[in-house]
């Protein structure tokens, strides 16, 4: 398989993680976000989006979109298993990934940012906007998630997968994790887990 | 079933359209956005993110997140399918259904709308921002559906669920679909729907 990526991008560092917890070879076709490499032609061609991640599957098809490709490799490659076998605890897990995929991450991916940095928006002021989102999110998160181990249990699932790409970006926008002891100890985790570690921003062949 | 909802809210909308789709029966509860009730501390005892929609299913469980809760559904209620069988053409449906989800519709949410005004953008440069949203992801959504029919195929499915209210959106905010022949086309099939019609916001019980 070859995954279009790129080294920062949540999205990207989320399916990365898919892939490496279900132990998928890929290979990294780099593209760079800030060279604005996925508004050029050959890019669109492909992904009619001009967005990573996307996925070359062996039997030559492309995926796009994280929660599709995620959903996918899940059903293709079952085991080890993103997701817990009842239905409502699927929802939970779910809920969480969709919870960070649609209500924070899309407010500081990278075209937001420049939309709102076109509308005259100072680095403070798309910092304030950077931090309002992933705060109020994460707050609910926390409340969403459980007690002990990683989101939902001993074994990482589609939650961590969603959660820990986000914490990167919290970091990186300096917002304060110390409310939440929960998110905390996923991430403490995390950071001994040889998949999560795998796929971390620091270790992609396009890292700076 | 009962169903926390708006009957404005795209998400909302979405949900309804998937449980009129399998002919489920609930109970609506509406949840008045513009009043703030889903910031009443009696509803964020129910779901801490404050948003609908929510589904109380039988057991008594709250689901939250509407990708999370159409994925339930499928799961428990699994005809009439919302997803085709094969692997990708399940990735392709549920490709559009999350560029929507994540890429047009939490960028116009009342939240997202409310933050703006709040660093003083007038209307006029609020719904630029709505409308730069929703044309860059409804070009995406033109190339990557179908020629005929639904989104993909003869019956509607899970993109369609996430199609139409995103469409009642544009709408909404007068953007033009005149370039989205498939677009249009869906849309017009959806109209003559009956679980898109009893879903649409003009007849819910909270429609004012």
């Amino acid at each position: 398989m070859d995954l279009y990526t790129y080294y920062r991008s949540t999205s990207s560092y989320r399916l990365r993680i898919a892939l490496a917890l279900k132990q998928l070879d890929y290979q990294s076709l780099p593209v760079n976000l800030l060279k604005g490499e996925q508004r050029q032609a050959e890019f669109l061609a492909l992904n009619p989006q001009g967005r990573v991640p996307a996925l070359r599957i062996d039997s030559g098809e492309l995926l796009v979109q994280s929660p599709a490709i995620i959903e996918y490799l899940e059903e293709v490659y079952p085991q080890p298993a993103l997701l817990p076998v009842e239905p409502v605890r699927r929802a939970q897990a779910r809920g969480v990934a969709a919870l960070i995929g649609c209500d924070i991450h899309p407010l500081h991916n990278v075209s937001v940012l420049n939309q709102l940095r076109g509308l005259g928006h100072d680095d403070s002021q798309v910092n304030a906007w950077i931090g309002y989102w992933i705060t109020q999110g994460l707050a609910a998160v926390e409340q969403m998630i459980g007690e002990a181990g990683f989101c939902f249990g001993d074994e990482p699932g589609l939650a961590d997968v969603y959660l820990i790409p986000q914490l990167y970006a919290a970091e990186r926008f300096n917002i304060d994790l110390s409310a939440w002891p929960r998110i905390r100890r996923v991430a403490a985790l995390a950071q001994e887990h040889d998949a999560f570690v795998q796929a971390h921003p620091s270790r992609q062949p396009d890292t700076p």
